[in-house]
């Protein structure tokens, strides 16, 4: 018998209507591109899988992921557009064009009211590594990994001011009452 | 040579120093677990995979997956609770406690303003079927596959009220410029 998920209150069943869902990306409106870009690809190593523009409705959307070991991206542009759809931990990075030269323009980061969306998160395989890997890119620490209530638990900012945790898996069992 | 990412302005080449990163979660802070438990279970067929509470702190956090077919999600705590950090497209829901008796207590969306964060996005393998299913299920849509200029496109909204994007993702082929 093979885990089941923890049950709660209105915890239910999958049935076979939802066979093949997955969850493929998490939308973050960003201000500047080339500093969005910069950030998420040099300090948390994703690549562009794929930038779609929108010249009618002047947007562009940049879809980054970081590509395991031995995982094949397609060359060729509509079957890379299809696979990165098909993927899971995908960041889509929406940017309505001219923000970046609006000087006081500025997202909401949903952790200031009014509340909502809270961070994206991050496993890495050394904590203390990735800490010292911010600091050498000046990256903006809202908590380091001894500070606080919730030890060996890391955010970081990003370009735009979202929040990002920083986690290593192995170190969160035992997390949680 | 393998795909080395789409090359715009600030985009770098990842270094050694970001191998092993992993975009593992995304936070959402609802405001009753029971309805939004249900939402996530039932429509879009996740399992718990944990639920961490922080007594002191007055709230719980449930992480919740997909897991893929011929994945084994363990089934000790501690094992699980580091399995469930290692993996990508995990939704975390953080459930401050007493928000689901407040009767106008409700979450920003981040798409009214002031906006933010956008969506997730749940790639599905047939679109009209996942659309009936909605259906099937009172699913609140903000658009359907056929309307608006973002054609095959689909966006619900959870029990929240956050946007859910859903594709199909062999359709998504010739999207953008």
């Amino acid at each position: 018998m093979s885990f089941q998920g923890e049950q709660y209150p209105g915890v239910q069943t999958p049935t076979v209507d939802s066979e093949g869902f997955r969850l493929n990306h998490t939308m973050l409106r960003i201000k500047d591109p080339e500093k969005a870009l910069a950030f998420y690809t040099r300090v948390f190593g994703m690549q562009v899988l794929r930038r779609l523009d929108f010249e009618e409705m002047q947007f562009s959307l940049y879809f980054l992921a970081r590509p395991e070991a031995g995982e094949r991206v397609p060359e060729e542009t509509a079957e890379r557009t299809a696979w990165t759809f098909s993927q899971r931990g995908v960041l889509e990075l929406t940017h309505n064009w001219g923000t970046e030269d609006q000087q006081d323009f500025a997202y909401h980061d949903g952790n200031a009211e009014p509340q909502g969306f809270g961070h994206i998160c991050f496993s890495v395989p050394d904590l203390e590594a990735a800490q010292a890997w911010f600091d050498a890119n000046d990256v903006t620490f809202v908590k380091r990994g001894d500070q606080g209530k919730m030890k060996d638990v890391v955010f970081v900012k990003d370009a735009d001011g979202y929040w990002i945790e920083v986690v290593q898996a192995d170190r969160m069992k035992g997390k949680g009452d």
